[in-house]
């Protein structure tokens, strides 16, 4: 048997492990229930209740409109912390704002307007649904190609089909670090090396490797990213997104929707469109405030954790996942859904199985443990260093082992809900 | 002297007041302290802290991603209590999403491209600086020519202009129904006709009307129209906005930004972006939830009071401004900055001040009374029917009065700072 996949090996990792008390850090109020969707919606820190009673009832009850002379900027200085922390980047190249989808939108805009003659856009066929939607959309309206490479789905895209693609013709790379499905990670700065050669941009999504992986923007010359605090940021559901352009570039690229929150002095309220030369200027209006709000408690537990301790145990708990897999779950039809290297992977880990939606139901209602589905046929499983402790990936491996075992599943519909 | 300018006369306005109780729907810690601009953040509705604690602990902290399946076509919800409550529109044709900058940018791009070969777009000189800066953007993007009307900057665009410049090269016609500065009401079953017989496309942008005027955008034909929720619908800062578009335009109309929240069976997740045929269509991705759950008890205290009953009290609390500002405020330098008559208001009233600035911050900080201040010398008195009384509308007025008597403002400096 190998080392870890005992229940008593789970708990000397726990044991060991120098993140244990982060735990703490979050509002468990079912200690019997494993959480393993960290990937998509983080849990609610400890925190975050108060700041917020703190800005609803002190910033808004009591100080009204007056309270924006605090908030204006907090998505900048929000931006300035991930930027620090957990992006790899310099000063004034992340702002918080809007969502993913929209900043992409803008960025790709930019990009594409910044790349005249170019007629080819190229992403990973196997990215994000709404990555391939908003660059599809943009395509159609500019008349351009959107080349989608083909790539492994369990695997990821492989190097070389990206440097096969790299052409003349291409006026921007769109890519996931971490993939959501497979959870497989990109090689940023040989990517961005690549791109650089081919003389091309690189616009990327680091919505599941945010606080999940070291990222490194500057040293890797990154130009161009977008991403959600909602996921192993623990920003709360729905918070708002971040972009990042590389400080050089700010100057000489417009993003499409000219709001009135990146103009130069925006309370004079000038006649014409006067971008700040700054990052603000990929700005678009007031952002939503109790939800930019909530980012600010979810990042202090991050930037005290540190990247690089999450990324350590975010192996190992990866790690036990697929020992357990394979020891446990191959005989009973799983197939590793990943990449096998911990270091090849983010935080989550997929698996095959025909009745991954019926498993995933059965979890959630009969043995307390909360992973998630993705069609047709993959179950995802999210531990999040912060809070998942070793023993809990090792239950919930077990109740997963037990479900199936018994055919407890067998026992639901097999139909679809339209949720997450 | 007129009626309603004794003290006395306003204590007797609120006693009459139907809607007097709903005040005490609103967290008020400070009754010394009178706010007159809620035309730019609402004051916090005394629901609002307990629906959001219920969402941060229960929802997001206990049911963590599980809540999605409750959450997700909340934006919708919202949506259709803002068509049947405050805009006058049918089911399906209003949600909240996004920004109202984001969603002009949307729906006005969706409407350019229904409107082929036509190569100019209409807006007021004087609306709101994203509308003008969006409007821009999007005019140099598609190489269209923007034509901003001349309007009286206190009264408003005039039907004629309108109607003069409707021509057979008008791609859509962008305005705002109550303007931002001078409180101007536009009649919006008159300018629906015009342009309906010119057969061009207006969108609306009703953010300083909802929640204080009656909107018809039904049964006056309206297309098209976007808002913010943040204003006298209380729904916090940066709260999500709404767009609505008429139920027969849907299916022909596709905005720009082609985000997995409009897609038909989202979590199928197939290869091609094929949006519903509704509203949802218009959405774009996973809403800001806890800015986005604080509509909901706001929205409440609307329904119950009912845009009617507001906007009755709303014309009387407007008169009363112009009525003190007509006796004690002329001789002191000021002089009205919007439509006289109540009828062609919205719910703020503005008057020039060479000395406004300055005026704004010394009630501010000296006398207890918030109001706002837009460049370059008017004085914005907004006040809000649901938690205004008379008796504030007339101790302000007179705070105001004693304020500039004394020259009270005139040892603060002139310059101006960044906000609201």
């Amino acid at each position: 048997m190998k080392s870890g996949t005992t229940r008593a090996a789970a708990e000397r990792l726990d044991t060991a492990d120098p993140l244990a008390a982060f735990r703490d850090r979050f509002v468990i109020t079912d200690p019997e229930l494993i959480y393993l969707d960290g990937n998509s919606l983080g849990r609610l820190p400890a925190a975050t209740p108060e700041l917020l009673r703190e800005v609803v009832e002190r910033g808004w009850g009591d100080g009204l409109v007056r309270s924006w002379q605090g908030w204006i900027d907090w998505g900048a200085r929000l931006g300035d912390r991930l930027a620090e922390h957990v992006l790899g980047a310099r000063p004034g190249e992340v702002v918080v704002s809007d969502s993913t989808s929209v900043n992409l939108y803008k960025l790709a805009s930019a990009a594409l307007d910044a790349a005249p003659g170019r007629g080819t856009v190229l992403m990973d066929a196997e990215d994000f649904p709404t990555n391939r939607y908003v660059l599809q959309g943009l395509a159609a309206q500019r008349g351009l190609r959107l080349r989608r490479l083909a790539s492994d789905p369990d695997g990821g895209l492989s190097p070389d089909r990206l440097r096969a693609a790299l052409g003349q013709d291409v006026a921007l790379v769109v890519l996931s670090l971490v993939s959501y499905r497979s959870g497989a990670l990109l090689d940023m700065a040989a990517v961005n090396e690549l791109a650089r050669a081919a003389g091309v941009r690189v616009l990327w999504d680091l919505s599941h490797a945010a606080g999940a992986v070291p990222v490194e923007l500057a040293a890797t010359g990154a130009d161009l990213a977008v991403g959600c605090t909602y996921k192993y940021l623990n920003g709360g559901p729905g918070s708002p997104a971040y972009l990042y352009v590389r400080r050089e570039l700010q100057p000489e690229l417009r993003q499409p929707v000219w709001g009135w929150f990146g103009q130069r002095e925006q309370f004079l309220m000038g006649p014409e469109y006067d971008p700040v030369p700054s990052i603000e200027r990929f700005l678009v209006s007031t952002p939503p405030l109790l939800s930019l709000a909530a980012i600010d408690p979810a990042l202090a537990v991050v930037e005290e954790a540190g990247v690089r301790r999450i990324r350590a145990k975010g192996q190992l708990l990866g790690r036990l996942v697929t020992e357990l897999a394979d020891e446990w779950l191959a005989p009973l039809g799983f197939r590793p859904a990943s990449p096998g290297q911990p270091e090849r992977r983010g935080s989550h880990v997929s698996l095959h199985h025909p009745d991954a939606w019926r498993i995933c139901q059965t979890l959630a209602s009969d043995a307390k443990v909360i992973c998630d589905y993705r069609v047709p046929d993959r179950l995802r499983i999210g531990p999040s260093p912060l809070y998942t402790r070793f023993t809990e990936v090792w239950d919930a491996m077990d109740r997963l082992r037990e479900v199936v075992t018994h055919g407890t599943h067998l026992s639901r519909p097999a139909e679809l809900a339209r949720v997450t």
